[in-house]
């Protein structure tokens, strides 16, 4: 513990001094430097290969279900498409230096607020490997240092990853310790990187509720809460049902285990008799648990009852809650008081609804007549995402190279006082 | 105790309510609202009058300062200037509602990023009574309900202006418990508060370092740091002497007691010769007390000596330390090493200097040629601010208006499925 403390700090440091000396190198370099770190990790694909072996031999020892060493596994295509990310963030316009906004004061003084790195970031994720390549690229190119502490199921993975990137950048030119893993498996070292403010920016956790737990009881570093995701798809009275059925079936069924994926179906009571029992056969054809309230359970006989629970599970499987609602007030009112702030859609062929929806609906992204699982930096244009922020404060929704800036206000003037 | 959370849940429950509503109503009820609550804080003056009058002597009975009992007095004239910051903010654009960006992606989907109300904001804050209504306009402009919960020493004050303001909002049409008084002297309030995640979306402290490290212990709820200022003029070797001299003075002299006010002089071995002895004097004459280093000692004899806690110290007093450094570099490093990131100015008429300055300086506000007295919501055209952030997450400087909004993503489709 003394020791992963002491590490952790002089980590910490490393990166504090390779952060000032990253917010000024040029996007030339920081291009060139992504460009090698992903001709490198093609080029070492096999050691890769070898250490997610190790990790896979373990995790199979300790029982690990199927889809969490499915999602450990690294394939060459894994790791082609992992260069192929870091190629596309070097193609992205760097938004470090760019004048957001700026005026003349009446004084003459010029004023400019300018884009600028936040510092120093953390970042605590789970099981997918690739994350180490996508988060250490997006930090890089926005000029901030960053320290990784992904799963410890991964530990070899991450560890030849980081290893090679790292390595790749610093050949480049880029500074020692712009790019560390924090090399643990004590689930202590998460906890210390909380309370670690003098060294860290922010940290941003990716993780399920127990991760969130741990930061709202330790953190003390400035937190983006990402990926709770207990998302609702609405059903209006007005709804075409030929669009509803597809978007509800893609919302839960396409990839379950995404915090994108839809937890709760609403359905207006006027469409229920018309939808309800078509849409709960095919859910359950493609292998969903379904759990109704006492409307639903009427009108097909045979499902399980939702309890009070349901409305809150984030399931992240092929289970789906389902509730007959009165009116749009109730549906809007049931996503406010048991949604995270993810993503909500409607389906509905009303106007009035619609925007009622859209302007009511307290979350990152709100759709109208889509399917909920588009929430995600690649859809939405930022090339990459490194995680969906389901807070208020300074991100919300997927957070792409603009959401790791901060900004400063530049005054140049000519000797004025107050 | 328990009293105090009862009723702060209460309050709590009473603003998400409230924000909940608050975050669709009109601009033109908003703006109706704050001219109405300007209009009453004109026609109950004499009540405010006698509540400060209580709360004044109180204070002198407890020993405040005389500088802590001039910022909580109340004139006629201060009252007029609380209901024209009202108006001033009634008259600026509301920024809900704003599309910030748009795109139509290839799938056919149109997405925007458009600007909302946070929901419910918490302030804790200090002396001044004119933040209660200074907080209350700006934040009932941007949509957000408010818990307001100002110092002990202006309980009087600050009950009489919410409940003015309060009671002129919910007549013309907002929501009961939008602006809401955290009606207590209990210091374990702000503690609590800190902790009312559920409630409260950010929590904006305004106040000095044993408010600080309160909340470093204590904060569940998202903080925005505000005003800590060890601000530092540096002044160069090719410095306008001209302008650097006002621009000094300015900085230490014209209102010691804010956050841009500079708290330490650097100087350029290379014109300590030429500036200093002259400088020094010059803020003697007014009734500064300088602490030099060694250089600055034997430059000017007769000066104590800076220690290591002067470099660190927000004085917000006639005091300055003053420093000769060998290079940009070293006055850049101090900078970075001992400032607050608040507001940091340089003097300079050399090009490269003072571009450094500008680019590798770390805070919230960076000057060239001017005073760091500038660092303001109203100098910087945003009417009004709530106060300074000095960190960097979600606001940097002055927050007024569009700093108290968030986004969300709006995505609007006709059937899309991934």
């Amino acid at each position: 513990m003394d020791n992963i403390q002491e590490t952790l700090i002089a980590q910490g440091k490393k990166a504090r001094q390779a952060a000032r000396i990253l917010s000024t190198v040029s996007t030339t370099l920081k291009n060139q430097a992504l460009l090698n770190m992903a001709d490198q990790l093609e080029a070492d694909c096999q050691e890769i290969l070898k250490a997610n072996g190790l990790d896979l031999e373990m995790g199979g020892q300790q029982g690990l279900t199927a889809a969490l060493l499915e999602r450990l596994t690294l394939t060459e295509s894994r790791i082609r498409d992992m260069a192929l990310g870091l190629r596309d963030i070097a193609a992205l316009p760097d938004p470090v230096g760019e004048t957001i906004e700026s005026s003349r004061r009446p004084n003459g003084l010029d004023i400019s607020r300018v884009r600028t790195p936040i510092g120093v970031i953390g970042i605590i994720y789970e099981s997918r490997p690739n994350v180490t390549a996508d988060a250490a690229a997006l930090c890089l190119k926005s000029g901030n240092a960053i320290l990784l502490r992904g799963g410890e199921e991964a530990l070899n993975s991450n560890r030849a990853i980081a290893r090679i990137i790292s390595a790749a950048a610093i050949e480049t030119g880029i500074p020692d310790g712009a790019i560390q893993l924090v090399d643990s498996d004590d689930r202590q070292a998460a906890v210390l990187m909380m309370k670690m403010h003098e060294y860290l920016d922010v940290l941003i956790p990716r993780g399920g509720k127990g991760l969130k737990m741990a930061v709202l009881e330790n953190a003390v570093v400035p937190v983006i809460m990402t990926g709770m995701g207990n998302c609702h798809v609405y059903v209006d009275e007005s709804a075409d049902l030929a669009k509803a059925g597809p978007i509800v079936m893609n919302a839960k069924v396409q990839r379950p285990s995404v915090c994108n994926a839809a937890e709760t179906l609403l359905v207006h009571k006027g469409v229920a008799t018309r939808f309800l029992p078509a849409i709960i056969a095919e859910l359950q054809a493609d292998g969903v648990q379904v759990r109704g309230c006492p409307a639903t359970q009427q009108l097909v006989p045979g499902i399980c009852r939702a309890t009070e629970d349901d409305w809150a599970e984030e399931y992240l499987e092929l289970i789906l809650a389902v509730k007959v609602v009165a009116s749009l007030d109730e549906a809007i009112d049931h996503i406010n008081h048991y949604g995270t702030g993810h993503s909500e859609a409607i389906v509905s062929e009303n106007y009035s609804s619609v925007r009622r929806f859209l302007n009511e609906v307290d979350a990152a992204a709100v759709y109208a007549n889509a399917s909920t699982r588009f929430t995600d930096g690649g859809v939405f244009g930022m090339g990459a995402e490194m995680g969906i922020s389901t807070q208020k404060l300074h991100a919300r929704g997927p957070m792409g190279l603009k959401e790791l800036t901060t900004s400063k206000f530049v005054i140049q003037g000519d000797g004025q006082i107050r």
